[in-house]
């Protein structure tokens, strides 16, 4: 989960010194566009069925007419309005100095919005929010291969993410191999209910006593972050069109103290990564690739807890993996760690 | 999973040093009989449906004739022939010198059969083995209801077992808590598929080289314990009458190494104590109370590690639970800590 | 660590339903004296050299005048000013209660004081803020058995306490088995540099803020618990009379992000109970019993890592030990848990 | 610890695959010397103080006569006697081929020996086995960087190595951040005492019952390599001229049982890399670059246990570190790791 605003001005400055004005000359471009998703029509929330997508296409697509190209599908944190247009150009300034330098291929790269009225839909289907793992998987991913020139196998496309973006990475890539044949997930949240999202956590109380989902946005914007992406997490993983936030809290609040629900953890918990590992192997078998980073300093405890989890039980089970730890916090070096290590990691996988 | 020769040396071990002479003046008298069960009939062993159970009544059960007693289920190890009768004559000393001391209060105890013609079912429900699950918390559960006078609730029931029989405890205890109310495993196996049932093991290669189910029951006759029993989990928990052995391994050679099967590994691991605490919490989160104990000296190392994961799933879920470490290896104390340890807990959690 | 005001009212709650009447029968007594130390003196925040001790006598020792009796030693939680008489009425209630239930046998309790200017000295030898280590096991201990009838050997001794006091329980244990031979940490606190202690939360950088020693009590005052708790630990742990708050932080500001300081963090993760099992296993092994409890909604997440893997080291070492997740938040059970479960396991292991 | 003849059947299967004949090309060349030691005189084996080494140097050093050249030093697995030639011809051609493909830059490459009459001394400073750490890290340095044109700083001096040398590098690496700037352990044993190292492992009992030194290499020529492996480890770790094998086992027969032996296991076990990262911080945090892998299909549970470990306490602490799992088992795909992931992760960290 990223603080907007944070993580938004750690672009701007990431950008400012990594961008030598040279990069300008490359004819890469990005295009905006709007993929419909019958999955997303009637959520409770009311949000459009019709959603942005940026992609970027790089200097080759122009000039290569014939050629195809392998996709990278990339996932956005929590927070704020959609910016697909502006995180595509992140990637164009990121595509174009790796493709210069040598580092990574020509790829497309594709930018769909996860944000919602709750600031964040988890990149989950959701009887109440809406069915945003079909939108990702099924509408966005026929849209681009129908309207550009992709190599449209699992073995070309990757996915990646920060944050809920990294979470989506992980839960859509073992649910998908069929879709995406390489996954990479950047500090991802929500991989395990524990540390800062565990049991009796305030945020939970507060959480639980939100009235309506006016409320939800209205928490981030009055700086209650874990408030609000509790309440949009758990509507995500957990619906309820009966509960208050369209959502059941996995921790409510009996007898003056928080307990667990344990008809809700078991759908959140279950939802998550780390407890995915198991259930889904006969999918994650089939990938080609997962890596998993965060920084050594990562803010928010349940992050550092559920990737050693998630790696741990991977490797347990007989799964290749990389686990890096990085100097840095949950935000801070993003655009850094996406153009010297993510990009390349990805290119060998899926652009060879 | 027990040392069958090593077990009942211990047991008679103990016995010489822990039953004095004056025990014998209780009245307390053990009952053999046979229970039959309909989920038993034409499993692929030729197993007969009708299977031997034990029960201790106490001597308060024959001067108190309107009294009803709570009742502990105590499912026994791996290996060897059944010997219900054998077990209970242990508990009956047990409980006789604990009912004698005022640490427990007067329970009945049953004992009933977990050995097949592969020398264990794992109280699984099987389509090879036969559904050794239904026959434990159905057909034996209510047997002795209708033949005895139970207190017949969860909250008067205890279920405990040793190795094997501490992995159907877990087993039986979180799918059922409607029948147990407080679970007790001593040592048990198979809580996760790790250390030495993990992958390489060498005893997967030699239980992947079995030819037909009688090489089940000969492999464990010519020492093999693992082959064994690794080949008789496998058909209590991934199930395949195409299988030579009647079910598929999780680790299986392939251009000459061991390699996870996913499919097999996912069902097989899935079904195992630390695996089942999240998709299963909202049984488990019924339990009056759960304890796990194990042997600082424990032979079997993923026993250690599936002890410890187990737990401490339960507290990260909310679900109170005592794991208790001793001086002991896994079979070396077993009768004394039944006597000094699980009876008096197991009396302050049924029988109060 | 505890709130201090919270754990009082849980006290004085606890006692309104606990006590009848009938306990005011008992002819127990709560003696107060004060125990100088040489290794008190001189320490930087001006703490006197004499302390606080209150000492609970059950109602056998005024009347059984040539008995021995054994000692607990109880450890209270940070915050607040020293109040030992009034823990020490807690254990009077506490004690007379089990003592006529007959699941506790006649112990002396001592309560000794370990809050400072800090409000917490964490029971350590530190070069600023004083021995309390040598203070507890030296002073006091020998003071005790100079002047009451004890059982004056480990085998007889027991220490427990709570949060800050578990700390000291599993510290002052872990070196000192030649003094306690028993130890029940409940809710320990700082048992590792994780969760909620752990890197980049954001209390470490608010701390490394404060400007003189008079600060951190300052901090507990405007509810800053964290802040204050951490700068009291650092100066126990890592003591640096050139430091600011007379103690060096695991985790300093550096280039806007927190990094970690490594010899302070060696430091400090080094004198906490789960990184002292590997080097003081000598000493551990030759401890009688080893509890540990918290609970399942615990409020400081590194109580749980820390809980956890403390008990697990233990075990891997091949030392028996205990580990027991209740229902309940970091005190929301104190007396209970203390009357109902610490005083008959302690009673067990240093009365028999 | 690897089996000698699978090793080295291994390199020679790879070699086969790997190297076309187009390699013989390069004028690269291996030289073989010898390096004295004082700090091996005298010790209890009577193994030489003057030891093979061999030095492989890459076409630019004999072109390019002017310039310096980063330095990896490559220790070798636990078995079999001296084979430094034969370990610096694999490498020959691994780096010739890396070279040629410009995945790697030119790089000294530097093979010690570390078999002694115990085949495997662990590279451990012992008062019995004499000090290989002082050697490796002293002599052999200083002897090339003195007859070498190397570039002598640790910035541009790398550690690697395989099993018992993964354990080397990571002990070596810890220690000594100021000679080896970035370490990879490949499949790194004796990480935690844990596994199929841990307590009630027959192998302790079976290396108990050495009688002589001499025992210790015949154990090993008749097939019981971790009864050989366990007596050279603790003779490594916990040395003492008094015990039969020339060191303290962890575990012990006692009563017919193993039970663990305190003081050997806080001295072995404090020599194991999971242990050291708390104490060795201050020097571990100097090292760039830290990378740990291992096989999913690793033959010895203890060094999944232990890598798992030693690389979440290195995140912990906040230290930057990459774990990798790979498709393998312990010995099955070396000379590929080395070639494809080993050599160029560390040409990219000491030939910058």
């Amino acid at each position: 989960m990223a603080f907007t605003a944070h993580m938004r001005l750690a672009f701007v400055l990431a950008l400012a010194v990594a961008l030598p004005c040279s990069m300008a000359l490359a004819q890469s471009q990005v295009v905006d566009v709007t993929v419909h998703s019958a999955g997303l029509e009637h959520n409770l929330l009311g949000d459009p069925a019709d959603q942005p997508v940026s992609i970027y296409l790089p200097d080759a697509y122009a000039h290569d007419t014939e050629r195809r190209f392998p996709v990278l599908y990339f996932l956005h944190g929590y927070g704020g309005d959609p910016a697909t247009h502006q995180n595509a150009e992140h990637f164009r300034a990121a595509m174009d100095k790796d493709i210069a330098a040598g580092t990574v291929k020509p790829m497309i790269v594709v930018l769909p919005n996860g944000s919602n009225k709750y600031h964040g839909a988890f990149y989950a289907n959701s009887s109440t929010l809406g069915n945003w793992d079909d939108y990702i998987v099924k509408d966005v991913v026929s849209y681009v291969d129908r309207h550009y020139r992709t190599l449209a196998s699992a073995e070309h496309r990757g996915l990646a993410g920060h944050s809920m973006g990294g979470f989506g990475t992980l839960t859509l890539g073992f649910r998908h191999p069929d879709v995406f044949g390489s996954i990479y997930a950047m500090s991802p949240c929500c991989t395990d209910l524990a540390g800062d999202q565990g049991p009796s956590q305030r945020e939970w109380v507060e959480a639980g006593r939100l009235h309506s989902p006016d409320d939800v946005p209205a928490a981030l914007k009055t700086g209650r972050f874990f408030v609000a992406a509790d309440a949009a997490m758990t509507a995500a993983l957990a619906p309820d069109p009966n509960s208050k936030t369209l959502g059941d809290m996995p921790f409510v609040m009996a007898d003056g103290s928080l307990k667990t629900d344990p008809v809700a953890y078991a759908r959140i918990a279950g939802n998550m990564p780390s407890n995915m590992v198991v259930p889904l192997l006969p999918k994650i078998a089939q990938l080609k690739g997962i890596f998993i980073e965060y920084g050594a300093q990562e803010n928010f405890s349940h992050i550092v807890i559920g990737a050693q989890e998630t790696a741990e039980r991977l490797s347990q089970a007989g799964i290749s993996n990389t686990l890096e730890v990085f100097q840095g916090d949950h935000g801070s070096r993003l655009l850094q760690r996406i153009t010297d290590r993510m990009l390349p990691w990805m290119s060998a996988q899926i652009a060879q």
